[in-house]
């Protein structure tokens, strides 16, 4: 929690209590401190299905989820957390407690309260409690993975694959880098010499939907240079696919001590070209760039490795700046999931117009006039 | 257009230009005077598809849509136009020109402008430029009626349909006076002894989607007394299906000289109650009052017909009160899809808190503060 939510959440402990799982209408209410995976495990045993999975969902908070909007691996076919947000309920800097948004899925009435809130990292109210939209769980689910010689043609195959109508739950990469290092630390027979592994998941009510979803993959896969392409057949067959992906953020620390982490989005159809940018200043600044990511929708965690953090810390920093600066030329954001914060508030203007920033000081002050909600966060 | 829009759009006529139909991300940029459905034909030649499909298609405009998020038949499945905006551009009351939102899936640097100028009625900016997301045409569409003895029944086949986990694109109704009206008109050989009749459409990739699709629609219909279900087996069958729904809204003239129609929205769960309580206040005015509507997503147009407009007036007027109390008792909203412009504005004090109210004209003066954009909407 911020500085922001502190002093409330003290009052009722954690407000970590899902208040209402309403099966008839697929709608949760919950307090802001509820643990995601928490929540996701407890809508399942209903026959449920909350899709958002931020990698932190064991221990981020719904409330937190929804102050940074965060994705994860199903964002490709089920998007994000502001897909699911259908009302809150939030307390002002002023102390007035406002509700925004409702159980319904329409709502023309009064000003959109809730999308403002969302990704206002706390700085314009504390959220005390969220109304989620909720799906059935998909009676079917089935992973495969697909091996590419180079990065580029993986690239190709990502968005190629997502422009043909198949629309696959997850579409996620490791690069050569990060390949080598989770099978350097857990031996689990990766091509290790593959350029990339594209890692998918589809789901669905029936087999044959299953089959033309995994076998249309399989084709754009392989009309993009695809060499080795892998359905799981089994739960266990189907872990050790997702191992690498899971394992691949812990790996790479292999090349380093010290990562600089981000994780810039560009379009898809832009991820050939920002891949191929990030190997050119990999190789300008002479410091490993293991990448992976959310390729489903552009997402890429770009990990600059510093062996000598003293002396190569700022190089690290202006390599940082010159992808940060790519990803923006490629109409790109500076954050998919992690947000602004403190640490990219200095970037903000790479990104915004001064008459941007402008209106984001409108906006805060609207919510916050003297500004006590987290300071300072997103440069404001 | 309203007060807003008008100077900007004049300055290059209708500014109805679709930019461009970006066929690798899967998205479109448009300016904001592009009817819906010239958009929706563009894209569709190109094998895309854009869902929201307000029934005013032919004739409202994207700018319009995202002014009002407006929804239409798909919504059940495929949401509403906030579900496909990634960016927008727009022109302050100031003067400034402002971008909002990215061309990538996820994004979480700076404020959701987009988020709060999506459904703001023209109060906060003029939008210029809007990025829309597109999908891939689904290649099979099929679509099917179900018949009512009672409109209760009809309701709770909604709202169990929809939380059984098949996903239906539309799940439209219409009660026993709409489909009286349209018989009478167009003598089509509906069922009018029908409490309520449901027309749902699905989609899909592969036959057995659809086949499984439909026979759990069937399924849950008739379980919850629907006694004759139908499936459209050709093109002409399936428009046949849907001409009654086409047609509800002007049909329904067979009962009065002029119509108080609102589009209250429920929870699906509570439509049920919705319609009963509709039926009471029928009864209590004296008025007929047939209703047909977005069932799926909980949304009845809900109208009260006049015989004698001069005498009956403030009668319609204290009826729709009660519906309006009743919906927002029932967890609903005012508007669902029409927006609350100025004929609703003295309806806000009913869904909002004054704290609310207060936090909304806030939010209105930060973006104007002179107050020169459609000044009085939503009362504010
Ligand atoms: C290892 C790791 C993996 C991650 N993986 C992902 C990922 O896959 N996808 C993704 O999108 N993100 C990811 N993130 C980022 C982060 O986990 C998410 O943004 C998450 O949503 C933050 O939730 P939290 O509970 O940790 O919030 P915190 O970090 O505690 O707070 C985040 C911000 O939200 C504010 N906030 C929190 N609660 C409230 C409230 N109730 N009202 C108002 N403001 C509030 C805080 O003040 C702060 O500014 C990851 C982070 C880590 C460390
Ligand atoms: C017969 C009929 C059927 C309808 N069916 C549906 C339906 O099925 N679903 C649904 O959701 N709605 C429906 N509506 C409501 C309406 O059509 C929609 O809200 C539509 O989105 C309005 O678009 P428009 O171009 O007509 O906008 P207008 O009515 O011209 O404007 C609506 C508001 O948006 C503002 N605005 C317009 N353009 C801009 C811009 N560029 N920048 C800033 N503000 C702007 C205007 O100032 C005004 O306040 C229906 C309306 C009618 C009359």
């Amino acid at each position: 929690m911020g500085v922001s939510g502190g002093l409330i959440l003290s009052l009722e402990k954690h407000l970590d209590k899902i208040l209402e799982i309403d099966t008839k209408n697929l709608i949760a209410r919950v307090q802001p401190g509820v643990i995601n995976k928490h929540f996701q495990n407890e809508v399942e045993k209903l026959g449920l299905f909350y899709p958002p999975d931020p990698a932190s969902q064991d221990q981020s908070t719904l409330g937190g989820n929804v102050s940074e909007n965060a994705g994860g691996m199903r964002a490709a076919k089920y998007g994000i957390t502001k897909d699911y947000v259908m009302a809150l309920r939030a307390v002002l800097p002023n102390g007035d407690i406002i509700r925004a948004g409702k159980k319904t899925i329409k709502d023309v009435a009064g000003f959109n309260v809730a999308g403002i809130l969302i990704a206002s990292e706390g700085c314009l109210a504390v959220i005390s409690e969220i109304t989620l939209k909720l799906l059935a769980k998909p009676k079917l689910r089935q992973s495969a993975m697909g091996v590419f010689h180079t990065i580029q043609e993986a690239m190709e195959a990502v968005y190629k694959t997502m422009a043909s109508g198949v629309v696959p739950v997850a579409m996620e990469f490791l690069d050569n880098l990060t390949i080598k290092a989770v099978e350097e630390r857990f031996n689990k027979g990766l091509p290790t010499k593959a350029g990339a592994i594209l890692i998918t998941q589809v789901d669905g009510s029936v087999p044959e939907q299953m089959a033309w979803q995994l076998s249309a993959i399989e084709g754009h896969f392989k009309a993009n240079g695809c060499v080795d392409f892998k359905i799981a057949q089994t739960v266990a067959e189907e872990e050790d696919l997702w191992f690498a992906r899971r394992n691949a953020s812990q790996s790479i620390s292999v090349y380093g001590k010290k990562k600089l982490n981000e994780d810039v989005t560009v379009p898809r159809a832009s991820l050939p070209a920002l891949l191929e940018e990030v190997g050119r200043i990999s190789k300008a600044y002479n410091l490993p760039i293991p990448c992976f990511g959310h390729t489903g929708d552009g997402n890429v965690h770009v990990n600059i490795m510093l062996e000598n953090p003293e002396t190569q810390l700022e190089q690290g920093q202006r390599a940082m700046e010159e992808i940060f600066k790519c990803a923006i030329a490629l109409e790109g954001t500076l954050s998919g999931e992690h947000g602004i914060g403190l640490s990219k508030a200095k970037f903000m203007p790479l990104a915004f117009s001064p008459e941007e920033m402008g209106l984001f000081r409108a906006i805060k002050k609207a919510f916050d006039p003297n500004n006590i909600l987290n300071p300072f966060k997103m440069g404001l």
